[in-house]
């Protein structure tokens, strides 16, 4: 038997309705979407739209066309990050952000002369909004907060730190990679005007595929210019939306596959799915903090995180730990620094990463029974 | 029965065996590539790998490394020329150019202060090389030219402008998106520095994929910046291949479709392919031709196309036939100006479009016969 434990790279297995709605898009329609005008082209335009639609309702936002579509989260915080900061702006950010941010930053702070402040949060990963009060400066433009931490799962007070951005009037981007469609979003009482989100993690959906939701009105400057399938005559993007950010053709067959897996969520709920992943978290949580010297970082309470739980044993090399998981007990789970080296900095193990679980919800406690058995066995190996 | 002729827009049909290989990638496999050490997602990496190295040895490439994977053309043309061309540069590209390029040089003009010459075509749409040399600057930074009109279909002479390009220490940038799968591409003997494909196209492959083959050994700056997989530490872009100019989840499933599609390509081979379209177009430009009140514009040859044939009829609106073809006779094509205004400028079309037919390898030459006689028959209704 094989155990997939890496979730939160990618979740696995998807609704099997994913796959066969992409095979059957991929056999009996396969046309582009806003493009054609003949009716199998039109049937690309409605799923798309009803993809759009979906995404919208899950985050309680009502203008659908201000859901753009990207290739992953990473173009998506690219396309808020590099469209809204301009040189000498300031941005104020979390201390245990992805590179999909962090790297974007550092690269417009050498490129444009942007300034960071990046909060320090608690050793546990988590930010005081007051904090991010005090970090904002009068030419701050854009502050920028993970969900929860792809290393430490720990949560943030996105609704909080909202509520800041808003009565000072600056625009607040979220990255939801670990949280949308695991973790209840509301954009509008969660005070978020730019999520950028991922369709292959808990959206379940197929790779290729994710977006920014774009709750705000002013100007966000293009990644990428050329054809919209519209306005072609017209020399620059053009300046609605979705198509002045969106260019290009879309991966059709991937977003019916989002579409597709949203319904599933839907139809299981939201809280069903955060349910059963939280209390499958408690229970990897009790299990693993009584394995001897294995030790834990972040939270160890299911309510504050999200269901990711990295760790570390003893002395032992965290690629050697995954690798003799994969390789003696068939189960998957992520050595490294796992692209987000601020958070293993506030942790302490940015020189040796740590082990990663990403459960999902199709995990068992079965799963986590067998994990933590096999790393007695590691550890008694170890030691002999 | 349907009828598709929009294989300009995207292939369809597929082989079988790449919608095949994209389901059971997602059902069996479904792990991202580069990041995991488990051996599923080293199977993820290695099924990358062999795509990589399939598009390199398609066009006589030698560095695998340097086949850099994107969401689509556009975003291939966005990356090479954003991340080449500075401030008071000079670009050269041709004056049928599609919206890819053309609307990202318009944009770098207008917020980089780049300046731009257009080559001036035949009214067939071919480029004199000599043209080209007469527009080189001192600060001619970078030539682009598409391979093959989207909409006149035209195919230009890039051996002899990557020549002039070569001569010149200039790089040159080739826009494949009608071209890749279908015609001949060798990278050396054609004197290309950068190659932008898409995958969805003549390369028979899932959309959400295409790539930038990089036969360059200057800087190109990364169009994104975040997660690589690997030196997580390091807060830009490493400085290697792919990873510089790759960023985030790979579209997987995607591409594991493209490796299937170019095994079938490389099975049927290109010669076989290039031949069957080249037949097919040369009996299509034959039909049409015969038709009373229908105009072909470019080349009615079909040794100096690809199979890309637009038209229009009397005063009939583009629109008005698309429609009347797709609802009376199902038989789908492309009316508009197909995001190539200035392809549509030089034929004197801009103001109202036309009507274009993209012939791709599974079409037949009864698919031809059946649209012109649908064509007769619009003409005699209209005409009564």
């Amino acid at each position: 038997m094989q155990i997939y434990l890496d979730n939160a790279a990618t979740s696995y297995p998807k609704p099997v309705a994913v796959a066969d709605s992409v095979y059957n898009f991929m056999i009996n329609n396969g046309t582009t979407s806003g493009r054609g005008s003949y009716k199998k082209a039109m049937e690309s335009d409605r799923l798309i739209y009803e993809t759009r639609k979906l995404i919208a309702d899950l985050f309680n936002f009502n203008n659908t066309k201000k859901v753009i579509f990207t290739s992953n989260v990473t173009e998506s915080l690219n396309l808020a990050i590099n469209g809204i900061l301009n040189e000498g702006d300031h941005v104020v950010t979390s201390s245990i952000e992805h590179n999909a941010v962090w790297r974007c930053l550092k690269t417009l702070e050498r490129d444009k002369g942007i300034s960071i402040t990046k909060v320090k949060a608690s050793k546990e990963g988590y930010t005081n909004p007051e904090d991010v009060e005090k970090s904002i400066r009068e030419n701050t433009k854009l502050i920028i907060f993970t969900h929860a931490s792809n290393v430490l799962g720990t949560i943030q007070p996105i609704r909080e730190i909202g509520k800041i951005a808003k009565n000072h009037n600056i625009p607040f981007l979220v990255d939801a990679a670990q949280t949308a469609g695991a973790y209840p979003i509301d954009i509008q009482k969660d005070n978020i005007n730019l999520l950028a989100f991922t369709g292959h993690k808990s959206l379940l959906g197929p790779m290729g595929t994710g977006g920014l939701v774009v709750n705000w009105d002013k100007n966000i400057q293009p990644l990428k210019a050329g054809g919209t399938g519209g306005d072609s005559a017209y020399e620059y993007q053009p300046d609605y939306y979705p198509n002045r950010l969106e260019t290009g053709t879309l991966n059709v067959s991937g977003l019916v596959g989002l579409r597709e897996s949203i319904k599933f969520i839907n139809k299981e709920s939201i809280e069903t799915i955060h349910n059963k992943e939280k209390e499958l978290v408690k229970y990897a949580l009790n299990k693993l903090d009584k394995i001897d010297g294995l030790k834990i970082y972040g939270p160890k309470d299911s309510e504050k995180i999200v269901s990711v739980i990295s760790f570390n044993i003893k002395d032992l090399r965290p690629e050697d730990v995954g690798f003799e998981l994969d390789n003696k007990y068939s189960i998957m789970v992520r050595a490294g620094l796992h692209c987000a080296p601020n958070a293993h900095e506030l942790i302490g193990t940015k020189a040796t990463g740590c082990v990663r679980i990403g459960i999902g919800y199709f995990n068992k406690k079965e799963d986590i029974d067998i994990l933590a058995n096999s790393l007695i066995e590691i550890i008694k190996t170890y030691e002999i």
